[in-house]
This record gives C-alpha cells, sequence and structure tokens, in this order.
C-alpha cells in the first residue's frame, strides 16, 4: 500500500469547508481546522481531523449547538469562567486561552475555566498557543470515566490529560501532552487487534485484578492510572480545575461526546497562563530554557538510546509534514473520507487524495 | 522493642528550642517547626523533624544563613519573584506561600517563585497551608540531579516534588504530594538494607539497562522517572517553574544540602494559589467537592481493596498522631537524638522521650 501524503494547507481547507457544511460559522471553523491540522503535524493522530466527522455527527444530531457563542460568566483581573454552551470546542477553548493570555499580560497569571463544553481535541494544543505568545502555559480536561484508582475496580476517572508548554526563541517550544492514565486507550485497542499481552499496569479486569488481557476492553474492566496512586491523584487535580471548580459536569455525570446519547457531554477545560516578561527580561528566560536543553540532550546516553526534549519529537514531525506533506493513517483517511461523504464534499476540488 | 509515642506540642517546642539555639530567629524557628512536625503527623517522616539536624548544621557550617531574611526581588498584581538569600527555607515559604494568598484575594490567582534557597521540607506543607486559607494551593521545588531520562544513562533532573491540596469544608483537604521520580530513593534504600530485588522500573545502572538490583545505588546508577515519558516531562515543568523562571541553580548547578559541599544549594520554589471564593460560592465548592468524594470513595472495590482519596491516609494518621502521639520510626529518633546532642538541649526537660 503506498503511503498517502497530504498536504496541510488542502487538508486545513477541506477541513473547513466540512465544517462549514455541517453549520459552524466560518471563525470557528478556520479556529478548530487549525487545532486538528497541527495535532496531525505533531503525529498525534488520535487526536487530529479523525475526530472532526464525530464532532459534526454530533452537530447534525444537536449535540453540539452549532451556532451557539460562549459566554463569559464570570470574571476577575486574573481568571474568567466560560460557559460554552455546548458550542464548538477547539474554537471556544481558543478563544479561552486567548483571553487567560490578555489577563496574564495585565498581571502576570491567569486562569480561564470553561464548562458546558465537550472534546477540544490535544490539549496541548493549547498551551502549545499560549508558549506562541512568548508565555507559559498549561491545559487541562475532564472526560468520562475509563480509569478506576487503586483499591477499586470500576470506572472513576476519566484519562484527564495535563499538557504544558514553554517558549523558547526558537521556533518549537518545549511541550507534553499526557493522559493521566497509563497508556492511551489507543494503545490497549492495538493489542486486542494484534493478539498481544500488555503489562499488568494498564489495565485490571471487573473484579479488579490486574490483567494482561487486552481483549476484555472496553465491554469490561478498567484502566489503570500512571504510576498508580500518583496518576490517581493528578487525574483528580484535572477534575477539580476543570469540573469542580467551572461548574461542569463530574465524573460519571460526564456524556461521553462518541456515544449513542442525547445529552450533551458538559465536559470541562481549564487554562493556565504565566507571563514570562512580567517576570524575568524574555531573552534570560530563552538563554536559561537553552542551558536546559542543552543539559538534556548532552547527558550520556544509554547504549542505543536516544534522549528527545519533551516535545521534540512532535516539532521534528511536523517540520517534516510541512515539507513533505502529512503520512496520515489509514484511520484518519477512513474518518476523513467518511467525512467528505457526511458533507457531500468532494476532497479532490481540495487538492486532497484521501485514497479509498 | 518498645514503640516510642511522642507528643507533637512537646515535640515542636523542642524543634523551636533546637533551632533558636543554631540561631533561627523566633518566627522561623516556629514556622519551621509547625512545617516539620505537621509532616511528621502526617506520617512522611523521610521530611519531617529527621531533616532539621541536616539543616542546623548546615547554619553551623555557613551554608544557611540563620539570619537571612528574604527579600521580595519583584512582583506583580498577580505574581511575586522572592530571594531567599540562603535564609531557612520551611519559614521563607511559609511566607512565600501567604504572600501569594494575599495576592489570589485580590486578582483570584498567584504565582510565587523562590531562588536562592534549599530544603523545604515537604511540599504538600505549602499546598496544605494555601487550602487552609479556603484556596487551591499548588507547591513544587527542584532538587539536584539523580534521576536519568529516556534514552539517558547519567543523572539529569531531580526527583521534583509537586504537590497540590484543595479545601472541602471539613477538617481535612484533599491532597497530593509526589515526587517525579518512580519512587522515593528511601524504598530503593529499603530494598538494598532488605536484600530485596526491585522492579526494573525504578533504576538504570551505568550503561542505561534497567536493574533489580538496588545495592548500586546512591554511589552507581540513576533512579528513574514515574511513568518514563510522563515523568519525565512533569519533572521538566517543575524545573522550569521553580529554577528557569525563578533565577535559581538548574539541575546540575544545584549543590545538595546533604552534601559535603561549601556552595549555598540555591534550589528554587514555585507556589501557585488559585482564590476559590472569588469563582464560585465557597459553600457551592464544597458540595462538589463532597459530591466527588463520595462518588470515588463510593466506587466498586477491588477484592480486598480499600479505596483512600488523596491524602486521606495523611489525614488519618495526623489525627491518631494528636490523639495519641506520634510514633516516631527509629531512624528519626536517631536524628533527633543527635539534633538534642548538637544544640546542647535535654529532650526530657521538653517532656520528649526521644529513646536510645
Amino acid at each position: 500500500m503506498a503511503e498517502t501524503r497530504v498536504d496541510a494547507q488542502a487538508l486545513e481547507a477541506f477541513c473547513v469547508a466540512a465544517m462549514r457544511a455541517a453549520g459552524i460559522g466560518d471563525e470557528d471553523a478556520k479556529l478548530s481546522a487549525r487545532v486538528f491540522v497541527t495535532t496531525d503535524t505533531w503525529g498525534t493522530f488520535t487526536h487530529g481531523t479523525r475526530q472532526i466527522r464525530g464532532l459534526m455527527r454530533n452537530v447534525r444530531r444537536g449535540r453540539l449547538a452549532a451556532g451557539a457563542r460562549e459566554q463569559v460568566a464570570a470574571e476577575g483581573p486574573s481568571w474568567a469562567m466560560i460557559d460554552a454552551r455546548d458550542g464548538m470546542p477547539p474554537a471556544i477553548s481558543c478563544r479561552a486561552t486567548m483571553l487567560g493570555v490578555d489577563k496574564a499580560r495585565d498581571t502576570g497569571m491567569a486562569y480561564v475555566g470553561v464548562r458546558g463544553s465537550s472534546h477540544f481535541g490535544a490539549a496541548g494544543y493549547y498551551a502549545n498557543l499560549i508558549a506562541e505568545h512568548g508565555m507559559f502555559g498549561m491545559a487541562m480536561c475532564n472526560v468520562e470515566p475509563c480509569m478506576t484508582v487503586p483499591g477499586a475496580r470500576s470506572r472513576i476517572l476519566g484519562t484527564n490529560p495535563i499538557a504544558w508548554a514553554a517558549p523558547t526563541g526558537t521556533g518549537r517550544t518545549i511541550m507534553l501532552d499526557i493522559a493521566t492514565s497509563a497508556v492511551a486507550a489507543t494503545k490497549i485497542f492495538a493489542a486486542k487487534t494484534e493478539g498481544r499481552s500488555i503489562p499488568d499496569t494498564w489495565l485490571v479486569d471487573d473484579a479488579g485484578a490486574p490483567t494482561t488481557d487486552p481483549s476484555i476492553y472496553p465491554e469490561h474492566g478498567a484502566q489503570l492510572p500512571m504510576a498508580g496512586h500518583k496518576g490517581y491523584g493528578l487525574a483528580v487535580l484535572v477534575e477539580i480545575l476543570t469540573a469542580v471548580l467551572t461548574g461542569s459536569a463530574m465524573m460519571g455525570e460526564v456524556h461521553s461526546w462518541v456515544a449513542d446519547d442525547p445529552d450533551p457531554p458538559n465536559q470541562g477545560h481549564a487554562f493556565l497562563v504565566l507571563d514570562i516578561g512580567a517576570m524575568m527580561p524574555r531573552e534570560q528566560f530563552f538563554a536559561r530554557m537553552a542551558t536546559l536543553s542543552a543539559a538534556i540532550k548532552g547527558a550520556d546516553r544509554a547504549a542505543g538510546g536516544t534522549i528527545y526534549l519533551p516535545g521534540e519529537m512532535e516539532w521534528q514531525r511536523r517540520e517534516q509534514a510541512l515539507a513533505e506533506g502529512i503520512a496520515l493513517p489509514e484511520d484518519v483517511l477512513i474518518s476523513l473520507r467518511g467525512l467528505a461523504a457526511d458533507s457531500g464534499l468532494d476532497a479532490t476540488q481540495f487538492g486532497l487524495d484521501l485514497g479509498g
């Protein structure tokens, strides 16, 4: 099978048109397409353009309000609480992030919480958007339960991702975007498909016992947090900042955005912004980041080892994707072909070869 | 061997006197004694009163400036940068935390960075101090390198702890205090002493290969981050907020506070404060925290499992310690007897039986 590489700009134009066809406004469609295509260029295909079809299906089912405009429900000098009103999550999250950047420029630091939202894609996009403005950023989201905690067996918390990003003064940021579960569910599904066993730190069975059998999931069992009680505690931190404090649905109250469920997901997001330039001359911060990066990259290597800075692999992939096109995996191509069909669009008119 | 239980108030009075004897001022001694004794009541003995002897040794060697008063080097509406001037870290960290609380009361959110400091004890104390004021708190510290990263074999980053705490409206907070390394070094030392092997996710040998042999450490090898690249990325987050941005020593520039080294450690701390009451009626937040807690505690249990909220074990231990006395382990008693000798103090005059 020949590898299909697609042009990032063509992909973005197609995604904008597909979202417009579902009734999403121009600004929201453009912001959202940028989020998902950038995520694909990082190689994080699970959270990229593959997700648009499901979101547009929710628009057509009335679970996502195409024309909704979020409202700032309350705010102060260094914080804001936004009601997303079931609108388009990536676009709302971009604007929420930029509100945080504006507030941090005034006071040095800001928190922006969002309620009434759903799937915003990769948390790392928003952390990185903050870093692109020369600030330090964090982004989080709560998710419907799929994970148990030490001592339990039922599903209690979501994968609750945490991301951060710092500017470096180069074209690349240093960034991290992780689920607080042991692994992404996609790794469990891959092992299931290939008939491989998994480490006993990823899943428990219905009795709460660790299992190496991925075939039980997701019908049975529950994921385990990363690093046991540590990942559990970090997932609760995310739940507090994204849901308890924002007024969004908490834990089992969240309606999965991919489920066949009429109710809006009502997920919450949290964005934290620190204005570096207020605290230290930016060039000095960049020089110190360069010292940190050099110390890590220059460390003694393990035999056959390669040391990557957090986010370095993503930036390498993005630079290659922008130069040579994005090598979309088959599952993404399938989703995009479905999106084209749902939207009545011919991808080739956007200069896009989606194979199939 | 009969278990020795000591009275928390008597222990605190003894610790104040021991610090005063080394030249620490009254306020700093009282704040610091409260930090270390509270940590002992939580059962976190590695970071409790056991640490005072080493800090006072540093005072006597001139590595810690007993009379130094920290300075606010720069500040804005929602942030401050403090130069600790090699003063007493727990006392300075308490005041830095309270400065963050005051700023958050004005603007909703604050970051306080500290440079020129050393060992501040348990990060969780400061996160919890924020929660005691009805706010959401985080605390972090950078530490001299003991940990490698994926692909490397030398020591690059410290255990770089992260703690958070949230108020609940009850006497207890929900809180987490974790190292970003796979385990605390004390667990490796315990296995070494008892001749047990360890999981291959804790240590690498000098070639960078995972090892199950704890006997090589700390002379050889390096610790591994929790959850691989996830713990690595969180340790870098801590390094950025505590060191890159504060101007303190970074990574290998930190001088270990317990080493035989004449230079001040120059560690950095970071404190983040969110004023819950500005964003949501506090009673509503507490009610939502109760809902979250009940959902976790009421989840289906694994066979023989017990579900603890983050921090619940610490609060149980504290309540027992305050009622029945603190059951100090032998290594803590040895350190306290040494502290008494160094200070020319008779512990029994404080109503304290340190055994021995």
